[in-house]
């Protein structure tokens, strides 16, 4: 029932690292030092994170970033979106480089693990490449995506989306804070807003590789660090809106009565239901269902008050299936449940769908050097949350590697992943970049 | 089911109003005139009413009154909570006077019946006996009670229970409004600060009266003008806490969530089951359970969003029930559930009751004479809304008449009472009171 669920049906490829590559190891010790430093801007006194994108914590921790990567002998570039790609030559520099990207912005009461631990994993296989004068065929690009949290800028991955193509920049620039501030204002501040363009086109990448903390509790569960990540599950959001009559509680006999409250209220008891009658029928479906807004519509004109019957409320609900025709069944059994309920308690009932992701499907190829490199039973799981990698891969090949947090738990201050995992994440990182790359190299030299 | 029903058990008494008082008519027309002087200040555009206690139009509309009931001989008195009582003397002065009071705030988006018209036809009982000449044994109090709808300062009925002894002077002079105004503060900006003690002992009554519009659809669909009220439910207001885990919608298994919202939606359902399930097998106990405020406790520290599963919620729940007994029986049932249904999603649960309204019942005597004057046939209901009454009715006889009002609509710009019943309101006021004082005529003449 869960979203992530261990898929038995996929075995480990035996695809054996290169031989000169044998000798290379990343270092779980910088790795963790690193970790730290990288925490140094935007720490709360409760061990957490708030490093809102652009601010100037978000600023310092970018300066770091591109000062640890030019250390490496990268060359930097900043795109009109603030993404940054360090870029460490190869030995065919007519390819666009293989990325390997997350982010370093946080939600407000955000943890250390979500994102950072993807960016300097980059940072410590980019190190562990300089450190033993590695050229490795492809270029390597360490890169942080802008705003992907989307806690100061919505949407979510706004940058790596406009980078996919899936938002124009004229739009993703003119998104404003809760203060009114826009990206492109605030991006021009902190002196990241880049002369090359945003773009899959003009600034491409061969592939691009993440990791990230699976923020759900399927690893801790199983005890085990890392798992290979298939996809993204399919996400669509609703609006539905609720129309009933405001009424006195006291003198309204509840027969004659259109309460939009209690019409809701079955809602959300019924997209449970459907979902878990979903998931129980059809495992594969890994159908989800929540309901975690509800609302007056206009609360201003509509307060809610306990002694009147609500006539207006608005629910957000999220669906979430492995594929995008299991969204639209369960899209289609909530909608006809739903206007049961409504016709029952006499409501107007809207659900406006507003916003839909297309499930991800993973790079056959980047997902077998995945395979390979997370160790033989690793757990083959699809990913619940979405990520920079779901707009990347709309492009290019995609994958990506999860590693444990402590039960499940992120955007949380609480957020923790071990030292070892920590560890074991850059090694079969390091892993899989080096495993793609190596069959980069194989094709070009089948072409030629 | 309804909070509001017919009893067919009582029959009207035969009590025939005073031969000397057969030529006194009330004018209906005369009341419609007044209606709209009295809606001067805080007519809204849709035709409603905005007139917040103790606001410019508040200050306006007293001394509207004041000034008119002078005009009919009447000697003011403003209390520390400034209540108004405009007396008119009577034979026997030694006594208390018989009150018929009700008030003239309104809800910010209010309707021009609720309160104004039992202060109106208070008005016109005055005027009446005035243009007559015609001296009642006890003396008459008009009243307009400050802060019914308890919309600007909470609670409700505010002034009418400190003058009954349920709150403290200190304490009501101290509440304040969303901009942090106090209500004593108020008193004295208005110059209605008076200096009469708020006390049924300083300032006692003989009994007290009142009309009010039904606010709730039974008069309306039994096409009935008035009904006898026989007294007013009980009332039990809730807060309902519920403390599960934040979590991510798309990453954490349907199973192993705590969903706080998912919770409070079954108990919405539950509530409401209950009741009707009561009210089912015990009509008399008219219960009734409504659920109007969902929202997610300290709203800053905890801001609901699609994609976080609630983490907290609290629920506030309104009870009604014909007697004390059974309100404490729907309590019992609606905590059993709550319990079980919290235990089920792993939640911390708190059901804290922060208000309860005992069941009143009105005073045989002021009934009986409320009755007499209705006319034959006229519906008994009990009040499902509060009133000034119900506070009257812990120190002095009390009783009350409904007025239809279309469709139940109150609390409403559409709010409305048609110029019949208003004029029908006025005749029946009359005669109840009139019936009443004659009643405290005979009891005092047989005593001495």
């Amino acid at each position: 029932m869960g979203s992530i669920e261990k898929d038995t049906s996929t075995a480990a490829v035996d695809m054996p690292l290169p031989a000169h590559y044998a000798a290379l190891k990343t270092n779980g010790k910088r790795m963790i030092s690193t970790l730290d430093e990288a925490c140094t801007w935007g720490q709360t006194p409760d061990g957490g994170m708030n490093r809102l994108a652009l601010n100037d914590d978000d600023k310092s921790v970018r300066e770091w970033f591109v000062a640890e990567t030019e250390k490496c002998g990268c060359k930097v570039t900043v795109d009109a979106m603030g993404n940054i790609f360090a870029v460490r030559p190869g030995q065919n520099n007519d390819l666009p480089p293989i990325g390997i990207g997350s982010h370093l912005d946080t939600q407000p009461t955000g943890g250390r693990y979500d994102g950072i631990l993807g960016v300097i994993t980059g940072l410590e296989v980019l190190r562990t490449l300089h450190d033993n004068n590695v050229t490795t065929y492809a270029s390597l690009a360490v890169i942080d995506w802008t705003n992907e949290e989307g806690a100061r800028f919505a949407p979510a991955m706004l940058a790596s989306g406009t980078w996919a193509g899936a938002f124009t920049t004229e739009y993703a620039h003119a998104r404003t804070d809760s203060a009114g501030k826009t990206l492109s204002g605030e991006l021009m501040r902190i002196g990241f807003l880049g002369d090359t363009p945003c773009s899959y086109e003009a600034n491409p990448l061969t592939a691009h590789l993440e990791l990230h903390i699976e923020q759900g509790p399927v690893l801790d569960a199983a005890d085990q660090s890392l798992a290979v990540v298939q996809g993204i599950q399919a996400i669509r959001w609703y609006h539905v809106d609720l129309v009933g009559r405001e009424g006195h509680t006291g003198t309204t006999p509840m027969h004659t009565r259109a309460d939009a409250l209690l019409g809701a209220a079955h809602m959300i008891v019924a997209a449970n239901t459907l979902a878990n009658a979903m998931a129980a029928a059809q495992p594969l479906s890994k159908a989800m269902a929540t309901v975690a807004v509800v609302q007056p519509t206009e609360p201003d004109q509509f307060p809610q008050s306990i002694n009147t019957i609500a006539g207006r409320v608005r629910l957000a609900l999220d669906l979430r299936t492995a594929t995008d025709a299991d969204g639209e069944a369960l899209d289609a059994k909530c909608r006809a449940r739903f206007a049961e309920i409504a016709a029952a308690h006499g409501l107007a009932f809207k659900m406006d769908c507003f916003w839909v992701s297309p499930a991800q499907h993973f790079d056959a190829d980047v997902v077998a050097c995945v395979r390979a490199s997370t160790g033989s039973g690793a757990m083959e799981l699809v990913s619940g949350a979405g990520h920079d990698s779901g707009y990347t891969n709309m492009r290019v090949p995609t994958g990506m590697i999860f590693t444990r947090c402590r039960e499940g738990i992120s955007h949380n201050p609480a957020e923790y992943t071990r030292p070892e995992d920590v560890a074991l994440s850059a090694e079969a990182m390091l892993g899989a970049y080096l495993r793609y790359d190596d069959l980069v190299r194989q094709k070009m030299e089948c072409n030629v």
